[in-house]
């Protein structure tokens, strides 16, 4: 593996210690502890995938690629790569990113053999950075300055190969003096707001306070909330979107209190097979996440019954806007089927 | 102390150990313990409510007037009685029934002395069962069969000397055959969902399912909610309720989704004098609630900058009806003036 580094993983050359790997951060230890965990393995990085140690829907496209990369580098054979291809595939069902990543380096093995993959791997790290450049680029342009914006999960260095989605905007945005404070949704039930984008904002100087999801619609009948910036984990053609549980709610609060409500995502997230956010595929996650803690740790009843889905779908008429990495889509471009044309794809 | 018992405290005669005391269920130890702990001393239950080793509005009212009562049994003055008394009525300031319950003792101080006090004590006690079971009354006719209804917070028996408030009605509900599933809404960051309502319906048989305050949006939008139901610390005379951080987020969701939302609570929770919302007093509370658990369990930076409003504000004109154990008030009556006219009080 030639040299890579982001937020959330990095390659390491082959030496003495054997041949070309791939690490990521162990992001179930942050925000105390900066493990990383060798994700070299497809199998390995199943299990990362499934049990959150690396997440956010563009991060695990490029990390999938690139355990792919690995195990060609070290003399799998396309059968093999075929195999890791599809368990890979099936990690996370809502996300997209990931089938699209594994399929574009399927497309390389078929079409120029075992040794095409490590760079089809390489070429969809790079673009998720240049794709990040541009959404923040674009999302910037919309905040006034000073705003106050509230966001949800994490999607920032660690969710994405580059500055982040939503939080790539708020990066920029901030950089430009457009942000005065940033709202963090701690996110329930698996705390990427408190444990993962927390973390961020403070290596990076921004300002934040932490809250509840529970708090977002008290803040914003006080008027301390001027947009709401969230990621996707799937845009359906008609601009319906899945992303982290809570989010629909934001987008009924946002509407409710007319806040400016943006979905920030690359085109590697739009779905235009997909019709509208019914069909969309939600993960339902264990019980322990909502017991207690996914580290096990419990707080209600052992056998308290529990509904668990991981995502929600936020319909196309609560968003202000599609922040892309291609540019910006209105309600009005959406309705007219901007993100059923292929032409817009890059 | 003359022996009385609820879910969540009880009452010991003066036996050879020593004089009549006051004990109460650690709330901060379930659902996995059952703890009993004195709060004989108006000193000790002051930390009790601050720790919230015992909550909900009507109950901490309940338990403050027999820590009085207990000292007053112990041959307390009345001017320790006074003194006390301060104390306690500052130790929640949102909520308006621990207020009115002290000066309801003050006043029996004032009027008989001190031998007074623990009949007034007790009054309160059993004036609180007879209100959870008239709200309850009112409350569980407004349900139709087979609801699946939401709730907020604890509202039950350990919120209460009676059956509760607002799961004093789904619990009536229940009995009549009303009740098909309660979502239980874990409620952030104290979880007294989660904990203590899940408990309680879990120790009642009637089928729950828990989830995170985020996940309300998406079962509304779902269809899977019939109907909604929060308590409150305290009513304004407009209408305008105060209650756990997050019931005015399900308020707004509940409006945008055409949900009835109903908030169930005792006459002693209405403050006539207070005009609306903007002059309820809201608690703010420790950040460390919010960077992990009250236990002081972190998952977040230990640095993170927080908000931790324990309460907010739902306006009258998100509220479908105000159950009262004086009967249903509808926004034309509110609106009207009926929390303001004292001739509705008992």
């Amino acid at each position: 593996m030639t040299p890579l580094a982001s937020l959330g993983l990095r390659t390491r050359p082959a030496d003495d210690q054997g041949p070309g790997r791939l690490e990521i951060l162990d992001q179930t230890a942050l925000p105390d502890d900066e493990r990383w965990l060798d994700g070299s393995d497809p199998v390995a990085m199943i299990d990362h995938i499934v049990q959150l140690r690396v997440r956010g829907a563009p991060m695990i496209g490029v990390c999938a690629a690139l355990s792919l990369a690995c195990v060609a580098e070290r003399g799998a054979d396309a059968g093999a790569l075929r195999a890791h291809a599809r368990a890979l595939r099936a990690a996370r069902p809502t996300a997209v990113n990931l089938m699209g990543a594994v399929d574009r380096v399927l497309a390389a093995l078929e079409a120029g053999g075992v040794a095409a993959v490590p760079g089809a791997a390489r070429a969809i790290f790079e673009e998720d950075v240049a794709l990040c450049e541009a959404m923040a680029a674009h999302g910037a342009a919309l905040l006034p300055p000073g705003a106050r914006v509230l966001t949800h999960c994490n999607t920032g260095g660690l969710a994405t190969a580059g500055v982040g989605t939503a939080l790539g905007v708020i990066r920029r945005a901030h950089g430009q003096g457009r942000i005065a404070q940033v709202w963090v949704d701690e996110t329930r039930p698996l705390l990427q707001g408190g444990r993962l984008t927390a973390w961020e904002l403070g290596t990076l100087g921004i300002p934040y306070r932490l809250i509840t999801d529970s708090m977002a619609g008290m803040l914003m009948a006080r008027g301390q909330v001027d947009a709401v910036l969230v990621g996707s984990d799937r845009i359906a053609g008609n601009g319906d979107f899945a992303n982290k549980i809570g989010t629909y709610s934001l987008a009924v609060l946002a509407h409710h209190h007319r806040i400016p409500f943006y979905v920030v995502a690359p085109w590697t997230t739009v779905d235009a097979d997909c019709p509208d956010g019914a069909a969309i595929p939600i993960e339902e996650r264990p019980a322990q996440e909502v017991r207690g803690l996914y580290s096990g740790l419990r707080w209600s009843p052992a056998d308290a019954p529990v509904y668990n889905p991981a995502f929600d779908v936020t319909p196309a008429g609560l968003t202000t806007a599609w922040v892309l990495d291609t540019g910006v889509l209105t309600p009005a471009e959406v309705a007219a089927g901007a993100l059923r044309s292929r032409s817009e794809r890059r």
